[in-house]
């Protein structure tokens, strides 16, 4: 089968033959990859910056992952073959006390798909069960793929912080891009106050407006813009999808009385003096993946019409020059690799 | 091996041979067992009540079971030959909804040890490695063993209230038998009011009182104690382990504003007109067993000496006659059976 | 100035001329009453049923008031003469616990506006400032007046419960009139599951759609409707804004595993087993009212436009004739009366 | 009536004659003051950093007073005169939406008795009501006046993390002084897990073991030693009640996947790269005082004897040899001035 192959640190992908692969445990799943995201974290593995996670070379990227069964071990019993499905991207033992409690992605045994393991930049995939998430038979797992991490991204952080987004609050949402543009929707849904949205690129502000945005504004003065459409409150609540020294700047100085700072983007350094955190009662949480009931909730606001996806899809053989046009910024909502397509 | 088997509803126990189970899937474990508490739980089986639980005879009756670790199938990774664990009852297919956010004991392919499966009042039991819940070295399987289910059921239902038990208010648990005594402990080490507890039998009000209830009365005339005892404004919670229309209606009447009254116990039926209710904004929890990370926590608790258990141990051959005393009420605390004791 | 009273109960009410009231205490402000919602509450009024919540007569009905400030006292701060405002109908003394807690409608000095006190069925009212609710400038009170006390009913209620309307999950409101019409829009958007409201009258239906609602169903029938429509899971929560026998039993009997059946509406009797609520590990909340801060949530919403409300105006002379409709159930929506209206 | 008065900053307190101060408002209090808490804050006022939270000189200090009521105006309903009090020490409106929540320390119309308005140095002193805290009868206002600021202070940000000091998790408290005295007590009583105390005074790690810490360190090399307790898996919880850049650095250095790092103490600079925050998904969180209701808890607290103060107590007379000896750090526990005290 065809796979998309990072060789070596900052090269284009390679595309190569590679057998498939087969089941070797009762308790897992072969996949065939009908649709795989594109994310900025293909950028950061690409550049090297993931080794410290536990990725090397060479890997196959792709951890936004749907498509359907193709093969199920002896123990598998929530999925059959044929059925439409995601791939949730962290492996999780199930049995540690993290998986007990539900989160998956801080289990003890810890894998990524498409970054510590091979992922979905290719034909088929096996995975355990646990990684298995089952669709309704007519939802296309093309149109959600990117839920698998981009969504859950969101929905895990947003969901932590829902109860502050209350009735006459503003809620800032730093970026609408791949993730972000998920998160706005997300603020919208779950949330009851005023959703302003920062980004510098017109059409990301134009997606912005038209999935919800109460406001969607320029980066540049939008410390003092935030101030000002909050009516001198300041933002109750900051969802960073960024996560430079710029952006980390700007979300504190925007932040109320009492108000909070969410990354969800990292990069930059948090520098703030304790006691103006202390002053104003603040609080900044960081936020990593989400878990598997994460995405069953995605899912189903997806399905129930509550939330959407912005994609535009493209043969395996573009991966290299979907890279390139994710890395200029030229990519609006998502990017979805279709590995069995034609003319590919 | 040596078994107590149900043979017919209504009947004692027989102790009869059996095979020994042998691990017939990759993902089980062989447990030789050292421990298995007598709960009336038991007593609602052997008296017929459990049948629309999924329950059946014959049956080996016995939920709260531990003891060492025989053999292990060739997927299981968190326990190894000769630690101690417990078994927690519920079995949970680690890959529905429900066993994803934890909730096992409400899992989709239910099974409950000692009800709808074979239970612990044996030498040998086989199964899943999710109902594995291993112990620190040190620690005896025959001190904790009714944590299996007593400790969680008491854990559960109050982790779900702990918050409603502030500085200055008055929690009344309602029983100090096998599951009270370990609820009474309970509330005082995660509540921050007065613990009020509640029995007929002077012995048990006795071991409350060893256990830190801050008053420990009889249950005539409890509501009227509970209304004096909280200068007039009523129990902020009552956490009914008994469960009959006695208890339910006094659970109701020593209730104050904006109070709850949640049950572990049941039997009785609920009768309340909704005005009371709502002129008063009062709640109505109802509780099941727990989960496996409910009893990892008690589990936590009790290896810190916050919490302690009171236990009598008995032969397995002395099965009928422990039974007996229970339904008497002739038990203080938890009686736990020991299935390879000499002289049994 | 004109005043609508009840002089004796199961009588109609009387139009009499009153005198104007006057600030006695440094901390109250007068109101002129541009607006007075009527309220199923007043008919239980009339029907003599609120004696025990300290109603006595003669008494000027009318809790959900709203107007403009006419005269301040001197430790008056929040309000000046001119500002659009709502009365907050509880009185709270600002110094007890519950009031300092922002449970203001369990101040220890409880009085409430137009049952235990005289309402705004009449011209001007003089409260005190911790009752007054400042509306933006450019709000009519007339738009929002059922806020006072319909929205807060409803507000609280949900706000307590928001948590449970999770993706997926299916809620359902039982009754569609002045509450349960405000009720059903903030479970819509409070919440993240399908909202299914139920109601006998196809008009109310008819404004549940309009509102949002995903389904509205008839009465008949219902609890199969929802088992169906659930797919079988049952509802996880169940708000009820009626609260008679049969909607008691209809919303246990709907309500699926762990699910919450939450009271507003009152007057029949709860009547369950109590083994049926611990083996689904249901639970019942019954509500009361709502703080000064749910009315100022519930306007937010308003002013954002996330919530609206169905109202018909009334000059205060045909209070009687509006009354007798809301009794047949002719009101769809809130009916408010107008005191100073021309021709009334 | 004499007063100890901050004419100049940098400057020795000078005791002064003054008038004593008379009720002008009817909602006000007199207040005969018997105690008041000597708090490092004051160092802070007396070398003029506080200037940007409003406060200016000449000032009476002194924010952690109670007494007995003198007088009261006439619409006081709270207390009476003779009663014993606290008075807790931010003014708050009562009518703001702040205070609507509850949130006294975030009124619009904040003011600090002993910084923004004078304290209780001094003999006599005059608020508002909604500042007094009336306490049982029988308790002395010497034995609990440091609550008012110090144990506040504690509560509050230990209350907003109680949740996350489960069973089997490590908390650790940063300063066993004035307020951390109290803080560790509230860690044991309100929390499930071991708590590890750290201070670099020998005494005050002996008072921590007195008052119940699992483990009193030193802090040299603590950020080892937390590790090391923690059996590798690092704090779940630090509180930091001083607040240097040497505890901002250990406290994150020290904290495990998902902990929570709360700042009580302020004064150095958080730096810390997103990533490291992201990887281990942890949080910082900022506190302030707390509200009138934090107070009356903590007063449940104390006279259950769930927690207790180490004080010494002083006449007034003897302020700056108090000072001194506080910015030496040769007190344990709080220094309580006694105003009306024989000798003085």
């Amino acid at each position: 089968m065809k796979a998309a192959v990072l060789n070596d640190y900052n090269q284009p992908l390679e595309l190569e033959e590679r057998p498939e692969p087969e089941i070797t445990r009762p308790n897992q799943v072969r996949v065939k990859i009908e649709a795989a995201g594109v994310c900025s974290t293909d950028l950061h593995a690409i550049d090297g910056q993931l080794a410290p996670a536990g990725m090397d070379v060479p890997r196959v990227l792709g951890h936004e992952n749907g498509g359907r069964v193709e093969e199920v071990g002896d123990l598998v019993t929530s999925v059959k073959v044929g059925d439409p499905v995601l791939i949730y991207p962290p492996h999780s033992c199930g049995v540690c006390v993290n998986c007990r409690r539900g989160r998956d992605m801080h289990c003890e045994h810890h894998e990524f798909t498409g970054l510590s393991l091979d992922g979905g930049f290719t034909e088929y995939l096996v995975v355990g069960e646990r990684e298995i998430v089952p669709l309704p038979a007519w939802m296309d797992p093309v149109e959600v793929a990117p839920h698998s991490d981009a969504g859950i991204t969101a929905y895990h952080a947003i969901k932590k912080v829902a109860h502050l987004m209350a009735p006459g609050s503003t809620t800032v949402v730093l970026g609408a891009g791949g993730v972000g543009h998920i998160g706005l929707q997300l603020a919208r849904e779950m949330g009851n106050g005023t959703v302003v949205v920062v980004d510098p690129h017109p059409g990301r502000r134009k997606l912005a407006e038209d999935l919800g945005a109460d406001w969607a504004v320029d980066s540049d003065g939008v410390v003092e813009a935030v101030w000002e459409l909050s009516q001198g409150r300041g933002a109750a609540l900051v969802l960073d999808f960024v996560g430079t020294d710029q952006t980390h700047a700007d979300g504190l100085g925007m932040l109320g009385l009492q108000g909070t700072y969410s990354m969800i983007g990292f990069g930059g350094t948090i520098t703030a003096p304790s006691v103006m955190l202390v002053s104003q009662e603040q609080s900044l949480v960081a936020n990593l993946v989400g878990s598997w009931t994460d995405l069953w909730d995605v899912l189903q606001l997806h399905a129930a019409g509550k939330i959407t996806l912005k994609t535009e899809t493209h043969p395996l053989d573009d991966i290299n020059e979907v890279l390139g046009r994710l890395r200029e910024g030229d990519i609006t909502g998502r990017a979805v690799l279709l590995p069995h397509a034609n003319g590919s």
